[in-house]
């Protein structure tokens, strides 16, 4: 035995032996416990933090790269270096991966009251006699309340005898008011949850909630794995039009996900996955179409056209979604090939649908979603910012997580914040728009985008900036972090290429805007309130968002975010069925503006892609 | 070669080379030529009758026996005993099994207009533009003519972009109104077939319509494979109450038979099962639970209440039936646990439901259904007669088949007539009933039901009949026909025991009507129609049946034969969605009297035992 070691994982006191020299995120593969890691135990992304209470060896390099000092004295490792020397015991983080990345969530359940489309009753029949020989079907459907069901599906019938019979004829019927969907013996009725899942290009959110009172028990977020075969969505539509065998594919991995999901959320409150009876789904066109196995392949061409706009409901057997097979999948409906229900969403969690004012909503992405109106009218339209806003194609860019400067500021000099503290190891959406804006604020960048050379500068940009300057791939670039103050001493650059990514998205979102407001016939003076939604409306600074040119500088002041809208839209409509009406009257009622074939849009997007000139 | 020899099967002239010394019924079999056999082969049923052209050898016995010697000498053989033992040139016989054992079917088509729950229309959509970018499904729906429909499935879904971009927008739509089931690229709304299907305990019958005509097409019957596991539906539900496996495995058998039936429908027209869309259902309540999968347990036990007694309808994936995927199956409502969808077809079948007069229908079989009344009020009962009537537990009884004795004469002696002519082999229930009633006209058999013994006879039996009274296993019997002139030698009895099981079953089905005719408050005399359904209804002998008490005198010159009932009906349904509709109402406003609950029912069954004391 002296091969082997013990290793005890807590909480749980999940204890297995194993081969000295085992690495411990294999360890915890074997035994089933699955660790987050985005790089694929490579070392590289740092997420496998754990701590290890007795038995740590001494960290290696990337483990000193990756965690503090006094992390490292405490005993945190990273498990896919830790090597299993000893015997060990292990505190495993909490399993969930923070929902943050999706933006702010309010519970959108107060002031719902809780009425599910998928309601539980439980139903004590009378025992069926010579004197009273209805058949079950008609036993059962002669003593629910409210309105009688049309259709039992087959598969109701089937187990219908058997399952009246187990409890006396004490059964619990799960329904939709039209269709029983399930029938279970006994009482079950209290055992009732829903999940709203926002199925986003990148990150699957989830929100675990009690059907009987509203109440959100847990909340989550996995990557989207569909990620594997292509960043954006243009990529992975692009696999399945060359290969037929990409869609069912693609559908399998972000239906793995979605279950790695719904798992992680039950295990938070103790239930299991089939006590999970209804979940509605937001998001963008494209990913409803892949989510329920329909081909997003025409999205892709002219002319953009969906296979489906309008809200689907579905048996999770049809999808393959671990749900309790009784259960109902609700997908909200879209506006448009590029303005999917994630817009539907956000204009229900605003209120603007309902509004008197006149509002202005803008979901920024790669793919962003422009809306503009009030409860007259609502126009909608698909902006092609591109994933500059990601932190994607930019030289230095990674998504808004720890290391990443987030926050730039000038005052003289530059200074940058990091998420997490310490060192930072590149740059995300919204330090981006905080660095050029501090660019264009010292002189560095001109309206036109240009960073300029040091013999150019105007003299507010100073002598001190100047020296930041330097010469990249034949054109200007910024050294906002020196090689000496990163952790791989690499400098992190702004490069020309980067100023030209983010002058291009930033037009698309505001020529989106600009095109809306002619043909809503208004000025932007008009726009009574501007609602940001998703993760990086959260984190974006609002002035460095107008200095860029992103809003005009009349809405800065009238800036609201609204956290993620796609799941609080898919969350309203999981509380009640009302809301799932008020999706479909809403998808239905928006007017979609296709920017392709707009016909200014050329010469807007041009004006759109220069800066302000000057700081106002 | 020498050992091989060639087979040539007309028409067709499918040609195959086969080892020396094959048995024909197996060389067909491996040419995928199926041939009829009740038997399995063993020489037994007779009917696997082919000619052989060229080639045919020696007959053997079993041929001899079955065939005659015209037919012999013509080359006519049986398949099961054939050898194959030179070159030879077969004449297949035409492929259909009559629907003669359904009874008579009058084509119920005239007068209903074509107006099928499953329609198809032929759709050229606009092809999308920048200008018109509704989703596929929505520029569907926009396009059909009529009610939109509210629901597409997922596969659907899943099939339309590629559908309608086969064609260049051109689609056929398959739909029901309110769910669209199926598209298909291009014009095919011309090839739409349905099938109107009555499942019996014994034979399957099948009826092939083309929905846009209403024209019936072909039709054919099939043996029902459950038989393998028991004759009739009790001792079937027992298999399922005793073995879990015993509910798929019958489905199964059921599910096969209906593919072949199907399969021998379509190639009478060529065309494909594919080409069928939608089939209506109609059976006892048994059946129609085994078809759909769902335990008929609960119906065997007091209190005998089914699963579902309503209408259903699934999609042909569901239960297995190899129609069309886009195809819908109508399965017609029941009215009580053992008065079945056949009873609402016979209802429909003979207009009891809308006529002012009033009808007594009666379906005599092992399950014995009584419909009374009018338009105003429908009382209906299950007579469990048992399987007399369809000459099972007699002990020589047969199905109404090639060799039976079918009918029986008394005019000082006793004469009989054979289906098929030559020597009798058995007796069906028709000949039994035609014997009882002349044993009860010529004295040998009192009103108790007792074959009398030689010396106790009255003066007109004679002399001559009594030397046809023998002992056998301790009672009296009648020989009906002398083992000199019966192919086996053996002579064909009416025994004590025969008499009694017919006593049962005639006082089953009579007390059904007595027990109606009481809890609708009128006397026999009141009764204006009686309609008889299915096989036996058709070859009963009125007057025999009135003899032996099965009906009251007074209603002899009323009796009017149905036909297939159940074929009937489902074939209305087929034709006519409001013939479904009418299906349902009738099911629901006909009132079931459950005879094992009727005060009076022991009393009165015990008196319709004895038959009725002198000729009328």
């Amino acid at each position: 035995m002296g091969d082997f070691k013990k290793v005890i994982f807590e909480p749980g006191k999940k204890t297995i032996k194993v081969r000295r020299g085992s690495r411990l995120v294999e360890v915890a593969r074997d035994a089933d416990l699955k660790l987050e890691t985005d790089c694929g135990g490579l070392g590289k992304c740092g997420k496998c933090k754990i701590l290890i209470a007795d038995g740590a060896g001494k960290p290696t390099a990337a483990e000193r790269f990756h965690l503090s000092s006094s992390d490292l004295e405490r005993g945190y490792r990273l498990a896919c270096c830790a090597i299993v020397e000893r015997d060990m015991r292990v505190i495993l983080p909490e399993r969930s991966v923070t929902v943050g990345g999706k933006g702010r969530f309010k519970d959108p359940g107060s002031g719902l009251v809780p009425e599910p489309a998928l309601r539980k009753e439980y139903l004590r029949l009378p025992s069926p006699t010579l004197e009273d020989q209805d058949s079950d079907s008609a036993r059962l459907r002669r003593c629910l309340r409210g309105p009688k069901p049309e259709i039992f599906p087959l598969s109701v019938y089937r187990e219908l005898p058997e399952v009246l019979r187990e409890d006396n004829f004490h059964v619990t019927v799960i329904g939709d008011g039209r269709v029983i969907r399930g029938v279970e013996p006994g009482n079950t009725a209290s055992t009732n949850l829903g999940v709203a899942i926002d199925i986003g290009t990148t990150t699957l959110a989830g929100y675990l909630y009690d059907l009987g009172s509203g109440k959100l028990l847990a909340e989550a977020a996995v990557l989207n794995a569909q990620a594997a075969r292509g960043a954006d969505l243009i990529s992975r539509i692009d696999c399945i039009r060359r290969d037929e065998k990409a869609l069912p594919e693609l559908r399998a991995l972000v239906i793995g996900s979605l279950n790695e999901l719904l798992g992680i959320l039950v295990e938070k409150v103790g239930f299991r996955q089939e006590n999970i009876y209804m979940a509605t789904v937001a998001g963008n066109t494209c990913m409803q179409h892949i989510f329920l196995g329909i081909s997003p392949a025409s999205l892709a061409a002219s002319p953009y056209v969906a296979v489906v706009k309008e809200g689907v409901s579905v048996d999770p057997g049809e999808v393959g979604l671990l749900l309790n097979k009784a259960g109902r999948i609700f997908v909200l409906p879209n506006i448009a090939g590029f303005v999917g229900s994630d817009a539907v969403s956000m204009i229900m969690s605003t209120g603007m649908d309902r509004s008197g004012k006149i509002s202005l909503a803008v979901d920024i992405g790669t793919n962003g979603e422009v809306v503009l109106g009030g409860k007259e009218k609502l126009l909608a339209c698909s902006a092609a910012a591109g994933p500059a806003f990601e932190g994607a194609q930019i030289s230095r860019g990674m998504r808004a997580a720890a290391g990443a400067i987030d926050r730039v500021f000038f005052d003289k000099q530059m200074e940058f914040g990091v998420i997490g503290g310490g060192e930072p190891i590149g740059i995300c959406g919204s330090g981006l728009i905080d660095a050029i804006a501090a660019l264009l604020d010292s002189g560095l960048v001109n309206h036109r985008g240009k960073i300029l050379s040091p013999g150019e500068l105007p003299e507010r940009g100073g002598p001190q900036l100047a020296g930041q300057i330097i010469e990249h791939e034949g054109a200007n670039a910024f050294v906002l972090a020196k090689s000496s103050s990163t952790p791989g001493h690499d400098p992190i650059l702004i490069t020309q290429r980067d100023v030209r990514e983010l002058q291009l998205a930033k037009a698309a979102i505001a020529t989106g805007v600009s095109v809306l407001c002619k043909e809503y016939g208004i000025g932007i003076d008009d726009i009574d309130d501007v609602f940001l939604a998703g993760a990086f409306g959260n984190y974006m600074n609002r002035d460095s968002a107008v200095r860029i040119g992103l809003f005009p500088p009349e809405l800065v002041g009238k800036i609201t975010h609204v956290g993620n809208a796609a799941g609080i839209g898919a969350a309203r409509a999981l509380i009640s069925r009302r809301e799932i009406e008020r999706a479909e009257q809403v998808a239905g009622a928006v007017g979609h503006v296709e920017l392709a074939s707009y016909p200014d849009f050329y010469k807007l997007f041009a004006r759109h892609v220069n800066f302000p000139s000057a700081h106002v």
